[in-house]
């Protein structure tokens, strides 16, 4: 941890500097997997599922039988833990979809936009060190309340080739029956140009490891569309004088104990809360599993003291951080003046665990400060806005002189000529 | 022109194909131009612009004396044009950013959007053969709406060093100050990274050639956003039987005008109609200005019969073209049928042409296919949605012990500590 007092505004676009991602090293290998599965299908993506994840899949599709098997391993108070979740994230997800009403722009002329789902999209749910059954329920609700009409998984299985069941009774909750236990780029591969058993879909959503990340940005330029850009996962706190240390220090930590890489911020305003908070991030990180990823994290965070909050918030709408904490009564003085973010909490008891898995909200975020131009996931990123016009005789008549006009200035006189046609009839 | 009679199913796919863009053997010398501009700044743009648009500008930034200069020599009625293009286009995307207002997911927990404009975003206005001040009406205005706080344009100059007098004077109507005669790869390059001259910007908008394209595509993976991945321009038009083949030839040839890679369809149940519209378009053809792209583009048309306008509509939501034309009396059935367009033009009179100009929808649509994946440009594509959640100590109580034990089952102890803690308070 360093503390860093006061720095001068020179100093800020250092400090909000993340670590860079090492880009082409990895592009090469990336490069050969998305080849090897684009040309070899099926059989590239078993061959990978045994060197990397060292099994050997007869069928790279899960049974139904397995996924409505998975139930009975789940415990009667998870179940119910998943489902307020799931409640509360339809609930906000289904607010997010405004038909919106037809606009008469000019007389004879009413333009609209139709939602529309994206037919085909893949989810990617990481498996590994912790089963993210949470980011299957943040992706594949709003899939399913835009209306998409196939909904894919890929996963990761264990050396036994088995996916971890809490993530196959959500998906069977969510009515998913389309689950591939592949993962890495081969799974990015897989879902963006289809094999024989794994169907191709228009857009990829879901967070990994830096191999998964790649993969998605290198299919994007072969027409996938993909949620985001990634990076590590981020906090930025800012707290006020009665910010609690111990919540404070346990946001801290909970951030950090996603990954060694992890970027975790604290800002305040407040002198003694620095040394306060690093003595509580020591104490609990002592008691908790995760101890060696949240110690290596932790090394890197940083405390800064600002002049007020105002400069905190200041400070945070230059970093962009993927999530933001505002733990002070006062937030309500600051809740306006937020521009860069991914997701915001606000006061002493929001914290990001919360919306991390059950408040509401999303939690696949932009990262790496694309919070400055990208939103998190939301219905709205499973479907498209159509365009539609009508344009009455009378609505050409009206505005077809003035089309004339601007196609002609244009130098595009085929695009006049539609115009005037029409007119002379 | 290729006339195809009831192709079987079999053979859509073929026939949805567009022409392959040769990707990777400009790579190299785009990501030259990328690495000088950013390295060495102001000085390298003026090299390109030497290098490539013919003229050696002592500055970059255009004077807002030649901006105010410009409307003196415009058209009284192009002028009138203009602005009620620009109502029009004002009207529809201003109603297309509706506030959210606030969900309760649960008890004591509050989340909501808030919709907040990207900071700095950068407008390329291609110049060369056409002067497309229509595409800054269609990106400036939403820009607007959304309140970027710094919008700057970028588009060539001619072998004089000069800009357009049109695009200066919507330019000037838009109040965008901030233009830079800066055209090509090096436009993007200067956009993206920031020169002594040109603000860093996060997103870039608008079409180009296809160095634009690929430098759109590859700074993207350097953090900077981009409207949508691009491709030649394309229109699928559903012809009824009671549609006149001098409007459908027309507006063929309006697409077909764009440039000789231009991608242009026609479908249509009633046979008759094919040999007409070929009639009708070698008729117009004759009598326009950029008549040899629009037979160069139209060499590669394809006339398609099809068993019913149903089967129709079917092809086209496979196609997924950016303009759909369904030129039928007909068109209320089908309507609501279509999946996958960028926009659509519904009717006799609605021609491209009218949505291209200033019926008020925006012009900046999916093309190759994307529009199965990607929307068109709209006031959205100008703003970030940050998310916001409250929660109190009542919700904490009521929701906190499931998002522990959904903590748990993930393996996340340290996110079940931070509600742990709170709990115990």
């Amino acid at each position: 941890m360093t503390i860093i007092l006061n720095p001068a505004k020179s100093e800020w676009k250092d400090l909000c500097i993340r670590p860079e991602i090492g880009k082409s090293y990895i592009e090469n290998a990336i490069l050969d997997i998305l080849y090897k599965v684009r040309t070899e299908g099926d059989k590239a993506v078993k061959h990978y599922c045994e060197k990397f994840d060292g099994f050997s899949p007869d069928s790279l599709k899960i049974d139904i039988k397995e996924i409505k098997a998975a139930s009975s391993s789940i415990s009667a108070e998870l179940k119910g833990a998943i489902g307020k979740a799931m409640a509360n994230i339809e609930k906000f997800h289904a607010a997010q979809l405004i038909a919106e009403q037809p606009v008469v722009t000019s007389k004879g002329i009413t333009c609209w936009r139709k939602n529309v789902a994206i037919e085909k999209v893949g989810l990617y749910i990481p498996g590994g060190s912790a089963p993210l059954f949470s980011t299957l329920l943040m992706l594949g609700i709003p899939a399913k309340i835009a209306g998409c009409n196939l909904i894919t998984i890929c996963t990761p299985a264990g050396k036994d080739g088995k996916v971890n069941p809490v993530i196959l009774y959500t998906a069977g909750i969510l009515g998913i029956t389309d689950i591939f236990k592949i993962g890495g780029a081969q799974a990015i591969a897989a879902m963006a140009y289809g094999t024989e058993t794994v169907p191709k879909v228009y857009k990829i959503f879901g967070p990994g490891n830096q191999y998964v990340t790649k993969a998605k940005q290198l299919v994007q330029q072969d027409g996938v569309a993909i949620d985001m850009p990634a990076g590590p996962s981020e906090v930025l706190i800012i707290a006020g004088k009665d910010a609690n240390p111990a919540f404070v220090a346990a946001d801290l930590i909970s951030q950090a104990e996603h990954g060694p890489d992890s970027q975790v911020v604290l800002t305040t305003d407040y002198k003694d809360l620095l040394s306060k908070v690093r003595e509580e991030v020591e104490k609990q990180t002592k008691l908790l599993e995760r101890k060696e990823i949240i110690e290596k994290a932790i090394e890197n965070c940083r405390l800064i003291l600002f002049a007020s909050l105002q400069e905190c918030i200041d400070f945070s709408n230059e970093y962009a951080p993927e999530h933001l904490i505002i733990n002070s009564s006062e937030y309500g003085k600051y809740t306006g003046k937020v521009t860069n973010a991914g997701s915001v909490f606000l006061g002493q008891y929001s914290c990001e665990s919360m919306g991390d898995y059950a408040s509401g909200t999303n939690h696949t975020l932009p990262t790496n400060g694309y919070a400055r131009n990208y939103s998190g996931v939301s219905t709205e990123s499973f479907i498209k806005r159509i365009t539609f016009q009508e344009v009455t005789q009378e609505g050409i008549r009206e505005l077809g002189p003035d089309v004339e006009k601007m196609a002609e200035a244009e130098l595009l006189t085929g695009h006049k000529n539609a115009v005037t046609l029409r007119l002379k009839k």
